[in-house]
């Protein structure tokens, strides 16, 4: 893939978080964690899963010859244990990866780089909302007027439109973290989703894992991805959130409207063409990943008829698909939250697009209104 | 629309939830409910209210006619107003609609239906549930050939097979209980979402609203879409759950397989070339519908960035969409509620499939899996 | 379904080439020009075959009724070959649908409504080619300020701007065209798609069938449906030609731009709060109809992986996806020829905003490229 | 990006035709060729135009360190005709870029790619098409079970099957060839469109462009992106009938069935947990492929509606789709292409279940079907 169109709409620690180096880290994590379960139950030895533990910790592998096995075998996990055989001996070789199936290994990467991305989009999204109820609150009582299908209507706290995206972002904000506390689960099935030989203990095993992984506990579900989906599509909806904002921002940025602007920064938003212009840059990328998030929803939706125990071409589709959701969420995001921090509000702009559409100037219960919305963006944030 | 190309895919329940009755009803319900509430914050009179109520309930609406009207018109408040004043007197005909707009009457009138709606899922769901739960624990130690990437992999329980729908189902209904309680809320923001014209009441009568016509309370969230498209995605999730169950179930009744069948039924599935055939014709509802979804849902998140206080073209694309994904995720459930309550298990060819693929008859944990996966599914159930 | 929510969004003349009557009309077209062309080529007597045709002429049927069989059949084919047997005798009841299948059937009932529906579909683009092209080219040289990531850029001739409308709906027209030419083919293959039971002159009878239903000869298609994926993929780029232009008019329309409006029409635009506005109501029917194609079409592409000779679940949810595009295509090129036909222009807000902007009024080579664009779209047209 | 998760699903060379080395030297022979079309119509000195394409010849570019600077600007060409500058002296640092915005130099390099990214596809289509046509032609006459709806129908010819594999992709390989030949268009309208700046010969400065950079010549299409959709649902479109292939082939190589099966190649397929397990992973690339492209697609199509002369979002969106599109589909191709080259066909086994289905032999018209359908594989192609 090209760096020159990733960088441009993801952020380098969202990169990171979905990059290769993440990638091999969290598929170590996972032989490593089960070994170790599997020695607190009893079926191997400790220094057994102490030696695997080791290996997974010090193996040195270069992401691109890896990739090329990979794509040979169909799975990350084939490859992988092979290296790690490779470097273990004979009990600590055969021990590796026992009671596991690729899927177990592929599902506990995607869900780690899941709850890993979630936390990042979160903080985002909390400066976000801290900037932009700051706005709002300042600005709950100014006399603004409102616009509805693109045509001038009836007034409004201009404050209550930074609410409204404030809100919109806080609540989407939530239902990622929510979709992931429910879904961001541990995957330890087996070949056919039967914990079969791990002689009986399999629940404990995978408890322990959930634990150690920082996942939550569940029973396999190969072929259940609702909860994939359903992560996805709390994210795309974030992803909608800053659409909100950054297309609203950018129609009011419009010459003769101009009541609000994205903050200058020296080389952002400027022409290849026109040296006047400033253009809404991080409006254009929260906009541009609005409009990719859908499709990628209809993705995983797409995927959810798997076949039998584990399907074929459904599930492996979600790796990337929630990868792009995580990093285009996560430029916009950013972008938005640069954009709510910095951003220019021109009193005068207001109050003569006011006085032009001559509807008065009650904004009748705006202030109520944006300190209902605020409210509400502060349940359980600190 | 065809009703040859609409009753197949949906349940006659669901067409009349969303049917232009209903459609009418919930609109007339909005300003009753909106006379009511202002009454009772002593914003009109009581018998104004009592008024309007009164024509609500009394008045015949031709649904064709009044649909040349909306089309005209470009909403559905215009011309329903109007036809209600012109059976009110003065007072109540000015009172009528005061400090509503459109949009208001148009997304209680959706959420209203969601919220019927989502009910006739949730029973559906339940029998699902309640059928594959029987089988599952009746089949939770029969020994069957797992099947992964379509190829025969290690034993299974049958039950666990079945435990894995019931439970994808049933999570998934659980999803859409979640959503419709938490998004499916009232509107009463008025022409600009500040709620001018209620006086300074119109919290109190957006409330009382509310508990009126049975939806949560809020603030005005015209621009702000994120609870639809979060139903829309918790619906899609359910109907895909329902693909899932019928994949499976297709794929297990081909010949040379034949582990499952839908139920026989007279003047189901037969093939209008082949008298030997016996079609999955329930598969087909919900495969077909489980096609559809994703796209319907991808609608939904585009329209995400709407425009200012209230956009242009994003909101008004929802209630086909909403529509759409409940009537085909109806036909989902009661196809599948069909082929779990009559679902033919042929013992025997599960047994020959086993001693074919040779790979012995240890079903792991299936039997546990099989419980923690049906306890699930009795949480916050009867 | 619903008058109320479908009215609005589909021409009546597009809703009955997809409604129920024309629905049946074709099926019945089906049955008896598969019986002339078994007469013609000898396989069943020509008067066995006039009493299929005088049948398929006459009986009479009421679509409620059929819809209820047809839910549970599976199929329409079923059902309806039962009612037209009850009305012939032995030989003809024999005869009838021989060698046919439901699916081909279906299929051809489809196509035949495409074929019908883009013919309307191309007359309102033609509608709209000629009324932007006589705008473009009254305007091509009036100054106008050009804008580009909704920010004032350099100057354009206005007329421009309205031929940028005009090309995109022209082009995505003849896409239409070409897709429904090289696609809308006839199905003939019988029950796997051998075209067994036509005694080997199945190709012949076939060809009479295309000629006869004013469909493209072809080979059997039932699990090859890229044709139909085509077709839905041109129908939601023509939408979206439409939204573009719509989302156009309504920046325009902007208070503080006023560049052009939609023209006034008694009881179009208005708002139920607020009596000042006209708003842009053929923008939103456009604009939602762009919103809701991508999903729409991302349907019919999630189908394409059918299964093996006839598949379950993906063709079958063709035809409602394929009637939702039709519809709601209608529905927008209809909203937008109206709009180019009394498209209000503005003059001295046009030139109000070009001083405003201070870029000067070089418009560059635009009625250059004006003629250019409306010379592409006089191609293949009267 | 991670190699980890793009290489197994595209093909090296497809990842480099969309890869940063591809994508600066695109822009670069933008620059290039519009100082060398600008020179031959005699707005520049030849001697400029040859010291810009020197430069654009020799300077050494670090992709990363220009992503960096893309991120901040919002687009490419603003750094990269910074650092073109850095190295050329006064008239030329004047000249470069002159006329030209930055969504010409975009759109170019997206052509260009897509240009050079459908000759890939192409090839691999062909190595499918003469790889199917000659199972087909051989096994045209082999009796076997038809399978539909998943059940056993009546018999076909097996290459029957094979040839409507062939076509599909035949024919939607066409598809893509007629949507590049059509669509991939030189873009020069400078900044709003006009082609203001190239002294009234910016035609003759595009067509001299389009000629040099194997591209057609069009008037801008800066806000109409229907091209661009159009290209990338015929690439879905192609994908999806790889999809089909993948589809059956996975279907026929159950247990039970076994008519035909991937050919087995070292070190693929195989299973972490299972030993005897034979994957069919090519299947697995080409089905996630094909469950991916729909939601790109839907996000092609939802930026149709672009904002005036240059929109904000949509276009910015759309060459990440593009890329995805291509690189999924070469994935798709090169593992369809190695199927159908060495797949394996059980004539036992189709024997055998011919016979499990007593519907006797009769293969209707499969051969003559077959020979119509490989024909037209061959129209235009070698």
């Amino acid at each position: 893939m090209s760096v020159l169109r990733t960088r441009p709409v993801a952020t380098p620690v969202m990169t990171a978080a979905f990059g290769d180096a993440a990638l091999v880290a969290h598929a170590l994590a996972f032989e490593a964690a089960l070994g170790d379960a599997q020695a607190a139950e009893g079926l191997i030895e400790a220094d057994v899963a102490a030696a695997i533990g080791q290996a997974c910790g010090s193996i040195v592998i270069d992401p691109a010859a890896l990739a090329e096995e990979v794509a040979l075998a169909g799975t990350l996990a084939i490859p992988l244990v092979v290296r790690l055989r490779g470097v273990l001996d004979g009990a600590a070789a055969q021990a590796l990866h026992r009671g596991a199936t690729s899927q177990d290994l592929a599902d506990v990467v995607m869900m780690r780089q899941v709850r890993a991305g979630a936390g990042l989009l979160l903080a985002d999204a909390d400066r976000i909302v801290a900037a932009l109820s700051r706005h709002a609150r300042a600005q709950a009582a100014t006399p603004a007027i409102g616009r509805t299908l693109l045509q001038d209507a009836i007034p409004i706290g201009f404050g209550l439109r930074i609410a409204q995206w404030c809100a919109g972002i806080a609540d989407a904000a939530a239902g990622v973290r929510d979709a992931v506390a429910g879904h961001a689960a541990v995957q330890l099935g087996g070949a056919a989703g039967t914990r079969a030989g791990h002689g009986g203990r399999g629940a404990a095993v995978a408890a322990r894992m959930a634990t150690a992984l920082g996942l939550a506990d569940a029973p396999p579900w190969h072929a259940r991805r609702g909860g994939v989906a359903a992560i996805g599509a709390a994210v795309a909806i974030l992803t909608g959130a800053c659409g909100k904002m950054a297309r609203d921002v950018a129609l009011l940025a419009q010459a003769g409207i101009g009541e609000t602007r994205e903050p200058a920064a020296a080389g952002r938003g400027g022409s290849s063409a026109m040296a006047h212009k400033r253009n809404p840059t991080g409006c254009q990328v929260a906009l541009s990943a609005a409009a990719r998030a859908p499709g990628l929803v209809a993705g995983l939706l797409a995927g959810l008829p798997a076949e039998e125990e584990r399907g074929l071409g459904g599930w492996q589709a979600e790796a990337p698909l929630i990868a792009d959701l995580f990093l285009i969420a996560s430029g916009a995001l950013e972008a938005m939250a640069a954009v709510a921090e910095g951003l220019e509000i021109d009193p005068a702009a207001i109050a003569h697009n006011l006085a032009a559409a001559g509807q008065g100037d009650d904004i009748g219960e705006s202030v109520a209104i944006v300190a209902a919305l605020i409210d509400r963006t502060n349940l359980d944030r600190g």
